[in-house]
């Protein structure tokens, strides 16, 4: 039987990193070859667009990293067309040996949670990836469905507990009994993490924490000792190494960092746009990935990773 | 320019009733007739049927509601068939001058939350609601992107306040400087709706607040007193119509209350069954919406709304 905790686990020795690349794709940013004859009013062009742009990433990364990260929004933003080349993106990446985490952020009540649960976990999900991201608000009922497939599939599920973005603290920092609401939902999340052990110490239910809130990275893996931290606002969102250092254990293990622009978009960063530049732009993604996962080596535990030289 | 709060206030006024029917649907609980030669396992097919069915529905209640809810989840489940379903379900209702609010409980980061708020909202939405429900966790910078696309469009956002779910409460009821998450959500969000106010006194940004908790509804119409408060939890989770009562505002306006499994499948009501069964499913669609149109008639202020006779 599959845990996701222990599949992590295994991608993350055996590729030598947690770098987890976020596909993003936005017909605006891509590079120009495959922008041309594309007509942004037409979801079914620029729905293949992005099929193609994804899976292309997908071949320069999938050596290199453990995991792939497709943002929903993106896709569903084109309709019915989008939603099926979401579905081809996710399977090419599995063909290629990729862990696919969807990041969806759903969420609902029973019933209905369980029906995203299935949509993007179940045994006949058109989507079929390895994890998703939820949110929190809705409390523990809504969270269970989502918890429960997983656990019968082998998946697994990343909690929203302390996000990235600027405003993220308004409601999660309200501190309540002593803690802010974030440390409250990361209190249910480890719960569920020891629930759902594997072999490794890391449960199949994972956390969301922010690379630009490096204070409370400590705190979460102090009281997430057994959860996954998925590590989102690496380098464009202004997350460093050093920042995200304290979300890894003494291994290197227990933390996948993301970053989504800065790679897949890298062909326009000013470090690499005059070697690669539009034209080599799969070169500019290979070369970005590999610089972070240098920065990840040099200035976190995960450097303890490569083991087998 | 189009106003969300003053034209959910117009279809009220127009139909003289505050219910929301709710469009969720489940294979195994369609009529028999359109369940009839539907293999479950091919998407397409089940989507077909979750397009005749919903289309149905909304032919009955379009002449006695002003607003359909479909629930983004069900329709997710099918892949980029089911997604297809639900651009035909929304075309439909508003072809028969329903406004639709899509129940997504979508949420993100920045740029991810405009990319939601286009694909639901915007102006080339292939999805094309009125109004969309949204997920507070991500806080305030999260909630923007929503708020400023339904500004602009003439649309509706309603934040999750209160949910009707047991285990809402875990986080929702935290206390922190002396109140409830969900009133810290409320505040904010009633701050929102009187930055968006209409000419009938409510703004275009409402709230999620659930008939299960109608002590927290007294509480909530009053510190949320220009604002639309959509009530779920009505009927299969148990909600009465002397439960919502503290929603409505003196003239019956100001809250919509939703029913989805007890109107849409309730040929499988104990007290439609005979009556109807399969074969006349509609005729019990009609029958419970009109029941539950007299229930909050009787109940509420919303039996000041018929004024014209």
């Amino acid at each position: 039987m599959a845990h996701f905790g222990d599949d992590l686990f295994n991608a993350v020795a055996r590729t030598g990193t947690p770098v987890l690349v976020g596909l993003d794709p936005r017909l605006a940013s891509l590079p120009a070859p495959l922008q041309r004859d594309i007509d942004p009013r037409d979801p079914s062009a620029v729905a293949g667009a992005f099929t193609r742009f994804c899976c292309e990433v997908i071949d320069v990364v999938a050596p290199l990293v453990p995991a792939v990260k497709p943002q929903a929004a993106f896709f569903e933003q084109l309709g019915p067309a989008g939603m099926q080349s979401l579905a081809e993106t996710v399977n090419h990446a599995k063909s290629r040996g990729l862990l696919v985490i969807m990041d969806g952020k759903r969420n609902d009540i029973g019933s209905t949670a369980a029906a995203y649960a299935d949509a993007y976990l179940g045994a006949s999900s058109v989507w079929g990836a390895d994890a998703l991201t939820v949110s929190p608000y809705l409390g523990d009922d809504s969270l269970v469905p989502f918890i429960d497939v997983a656990k019968q599939r082998g998946g697994g599920v990343f909690v929203l507990v302390k996000t990235s973005n600027p405003g993220g603290g308004l409601f999660q920092d309200l501190v309540a009994d002593g803690s802010p609401l974030y440390r409250h939902v990361a209190n249910y999340v480890d719960a569920r993490a020891v629930e759902s052990l594997g072999t490794h110490g890391y449960g199949a239910i994972g956390a969301v924490a922010g690379a630009t809130y490096p204070e409370q990275l400590v705190e979460l893996r102090q009281v997430m000792s057994h959860t996954w931290i998925l590590v989102p606002g690496f380098g464009s969102q202004g997350g460093t190494a050093q920042d995200v250092a304290a979300a890894f254990d003494e291994q290197g293990q227990g933390a996948i960092v993301n970053s989504s622009r800065a790679i897949i978009f890298a062909h326009a960063r000013p470090e690499f746009k005059d070697a690669y530049g539009d034209a080599q732009w799969q070169g500019a993604v290979e070369a970005a990935t590999r610089l972070m996962i240098d920065q990840l080596r040099s200035e976190t535990t995960a450097g303890k990773l490569v083991v087998a030289g």
